[in-house]
Parts: C-alpha cells; sequence; structure tokens
C-alpha cells in the first residue's frame, strides 16, 4: 500500500508531522503541500516533509491519491469547494479536524456527491507548539487516532486509511461524529477553555506581576495547554459549543459541591474527593503505560 | 554559618529535600527526623537525609538549633505544643507549610511566648509526589522560598534563616502572612481545586473509562497536580478557605464571560481571549527561563 500523490492542505504540526510520517514508513510517493503561509511551506521543504509547494489547495489536490486536511476547521468550508471538481474518483480524502459534526456537515455541503471519499478522521496528538518547525515523524507513534466514517464511504477506502495510521504506529478506533464531539468536549476542549479561563483571570489583575511572580510548576503544568493556538481553539469552541456549555455545566455542579465543602470546613468530604480524584488518575496512567 | 544540630519534623518529600541541601551544602552536623511512619524515617536514615530518628517531635526539637516543621500543617498545633518547653532559647524554628496564617495563629498558641523564635516560611517546591523516596538536595535551586516573619522575630535570626535558604540555591523573598495566602489561593490553590475538580468529575461519569481512554497529554499535564497529597490539600482548603473561595468567584466570574461568548458563538472574542492568554503565559516563561 503506497499513495502514489499525497496532498497536504495545511502543513503545521500535524499536516507536517502526517507528511514526514508518511515518508519515514515508505507509504508516500510524491508529497505536495498547499497552505496560507508561503515561509511555512518553504520551512515544509526544507525539512523535506514536502516535496513541492501547490499555488491552492485545489493545485494540490488535483491527482493526488490521499488529500490530508489539517488545517484550522474554519478553512474547511472553503477548501471542500475548491477541490471539489479537482478530486480524481479514486482518491481518499481525510481531515485532522479536532471536531467532527461540524467537518462533516462542511463536506456535505462542499463536496455535494463526492463526501462518500471523505472518511473524517482525528489524530490525538496536539500539542502547544504549532508550526511545521515542531512536526516529528514520530508524531502519532503509540497515540490514538479517532475516525468517524460516514454513510456513503466505501469499506474498503475506511480501512485503507486505517492501514495508513497503523503503519504509522497510531492506534485507530472508530465512532460516530457525534460522539466524538461529546468525549473529546469532556477530556480536551473543557480542559482547554478553563486553563485559558484561569490564565485569562490572573493576567487581568492588577497585581499580575506579582502573580505570576509566584507561579510554579503546578501552574506551569496545568496552563500548558493555554499555550494552544487560539485560532484552532476558537474554531473547536464554536464548531463544539452545545457539547463545551454542557460539559462546562456539568464541571460547575462538580466546584459548587466542592465550594460548599470549602464553605462548610468539612476537611474529610474534601480529603475524600482528593483522594478518589488522585486514585483515579493514578489508575488511568498506570493503565496507558 | 552552621547548625550543629537541626531538627526536621516531617522528613517527606519537603523535610527530606531540606535536610539533603543543608547536607550538601554543609550547614548541618547532626540531623535528626522525627514523623508518623518509622518506614519512612528508616528510608530517610538509609537514604543519608537524617542522621538519626527521634521517638517524638519534642525529643527531636530538643537541643536542636534549628527546627524545620514540614508536615501537613493540621498537626503543628500538635507539634507547637510538644515542643514549647524543650527548644532552647536560640533555637530558630521554621516550617515549610503551604499556608501561613493558620500556621502563625497555631504557633503563637502553642508556642506562647517562644513564637517570636518561629519564623514561618513556604517553600515553593511542591511536586504530585510525595514521601523522603522522592525527596532531593537539588530540590530548591532556583527555587522561590517566601518567609513571613511575624512582630518580634529578632531580625538577626530572619537574616539567619535567609541566608540559609540562600545556601541551598533558593530565592528568598518576604510578605506577610496574609499576602502570602492570598497570592497562593491564586496561583497555586485554585488550580489544584480545578484540577481535582475535573478529575472527580471525569471519574464520576457512567462512561468514565471511555473518557479516560481518551484523554492525552493536555489532560495528563492539566491534572498533573490531582495526584497531590490528599491530606495536605485537605489542609491547605481549610486553613486558606476564605481567599480559596474567592479566588473561585473570580474565576467563575471569568468563566461566565467565557460562557457567553460560546453561547453567542462569538468567535472574534473567543480568540483574542484565547490569544491574551497565550500571551501572558509564553511572557511570563520567558521571564522565568
Amino acid at each position: 500500500m503506497r499513495f502514489r500523490r499525497v496532498a497536504v492542505i495545511g502543513v503545521g504540526l500535524i499536516g507536517g508531522s502526517f507528511a514526514l510520517a508518511l515518508k519515514k514508513a515508505r507509504l508516500a510517493g510524491h508529497i505536495v503541500g498547499a497552505g496560507r503561509s508561503r515561509a511555512n511551506l518553504r520551512r515544509a521543504l526544507k525539512r523535506r516533509a514536502i516535496d513541492s509547494i501547490a499555488a491552492s489547495p485545489a493545485a494540490a489536490a488535483e491527482n493526488a491519491d490521499l488529500i490530508m486536511i489539517a488545517t484550522p476547521v474554519s478553512h474547511f468550508p472553503r477548501i471542500f469547494s475548491s477541490v471539489r471538481n479537482k478530486i480524481k474518483s479514486t482518491a481518499i480524502l481525510t481531515d485532522a479536524g479536532s471536531t467532527k459534526r461540524d467537518v462533516v456537515a462542511a463536506a456535505r455541503k462542499g463536496l455535494g456527491r463526492k463526501v462518500s471519499q471523505f472518511v473524517p478522521g482525528h489524530p490525538i496528538a496536539g500539542a502547544e507548539k504549532s508550526g511545521v518547525g515542531a512536526a516529528s515523524g514520530d508524531l502519532f507513534e503509540g497515540k490514538r487516532v479517532v475516525l468517524t466514517p460516514i454513510r456513503g464511504n466505501p469499506p474498503a477506502r475506511v480501512r485503507t486509511l486505517e492501514k495508513t495510521w497503523s503503519k504509522v504506529k497510531a492506534k485507530v478506533s472508530t465512532m460516530s461524529p457525534r460522539e466524538h464531539d461529546e468525549v473529546f468536549a469532556a477530556v480536551s476542549h473543557l480542559p482547554h477553555l478553563l486553563a485559558y479561563g484561569l490564565v485569562s483571570d490572573i493576567a487581568g489583575r492588577r497585581n499580575a506581576k506579582q502573580l505570576f511572580g509566584y507561579a510554579a510548576g503546578g501552574f506551569r503544568d496545568f496552563t500548558r495547554i493555554a499555550s494552544s493556538h487560539p485560532e484552532m481553539w476558537r474554531d473547536i469552541c464554536v464548531a463544539n459549543g452545545d457539547c463545551l456549555l454542557h460539559e462546562l455545566s456539568l464541571f460547575e455542579r462538580r466546584m459548587k459541591r466542592i465550594r460548599s465543602m470549602l464553605k462548610g470546613r468539612r476537611a474529610r468530604a474534601l480529603e475524600k474527593t482528593f483522594a478518589a480524584a488522585r486514585l483515579a488518575r493514578d489508575r488511568w496512567l498506570k493503565g496507558r503505560a
């Protein structure tokens, strides 16, 4: 299994790593990149993540056997429309968007009947760094990739994509777009929102400088994800707003209970809550190792 | 400057690291340890963090020139009372408690007139690991230590303690106990509470196993501090409840604003908030490096 020509639209951390990983696993012949930033594309060329630069997503998609869209999801509608008449009938389209219901809706609208060639995907390999400079051919090793196939996807194409991700050592699973968006609202989107919220909160204080001066390792790790790409997270928040608002409500309900323990100085209840959280987290870490 | 005899009461991560750091800097003659867990004290002896084990805090304090109390703060009242009649008049007492107003109140009550010998302190070098096994003689290098001197402390003793911390390469600063508790409620206690809250929230779901299954690196770092010592954090929450509740309210107010951006799908406002948070965090990290 080898793709003669691969198009990567959006050659950032994820797109660039996908290109490098395909090359490492010898799965790609020629890789063409497209994107907004010429400087970034030139860096990608220099790093040999891509072999050539296309003038537009449409030009990149032409004749490609595999097309990966890895831009912020707000660009997807325009990209789908522009590649619609360029993709060949045997091409597989996929993406790396962090939300899936909106991506599927955009694909239906932009690709029309060709939507059956589109197999949505989400590699869980984000980082607070962005750009092809942070990309790595090992990025997906041991990481999860969720595919959310849609009605009409030929099973053979879904399998080809699954195998491709497996060959770059990712752990592939499938679920529905809705289930995907619910799960990631809880374990990814909400933590990002809270981290951004805490840093905003501190940064907005009159004594922000003093406060940051005493922030230490715990604060650094808790807020690491608040250094994530603002545009990407804006898109995630808009696309997955309903699930995220639901998660925020559940979290607030939990914090309300903790608040009442604090107010009542209920030491045992607090300790029990903390101990249960530590146990759950430690079990999770053990299971991952 | 050298302490002939040092007592460390509570030889865990902080107490053990303090002992190791004093030895490394050749500031201590004999170090005696006291604590609840014999097994932990034996480990401390084996690691040469301490030179002998005392049967009780009072026995450890007797004849000591420097006494470091590094147990969870809920044990402080009992410890202060028990050492009161044992400490010599030239001894310096200090502590490593994460809250300071409650510690000062306990010291006044437990030590009586001898409270002037007590110079409260807080090394900002916590970790989610606990016990002497995680201790290290380098733990305080480049880390901050806050002293919160109280009325009656002889300035020379405060200076001696400052110098001691400086010799183990900590960055020492001083503030009032109230200011300390306010600052750390914001940059340490609240993040811990939120991390515990998020893990509790996820762990309490029917589909907790599935959710944890898709949690990745962002979640791991965000929740690292939810693996912290439950007893210690219980004490911090009870001791600093008023400041922590205030911080929680400020955070909730910020989240309410973010919630309304989400609800209104106000993409630009979200992106602006995220970009400002990222900028503030990146500036902070740069300033620390």
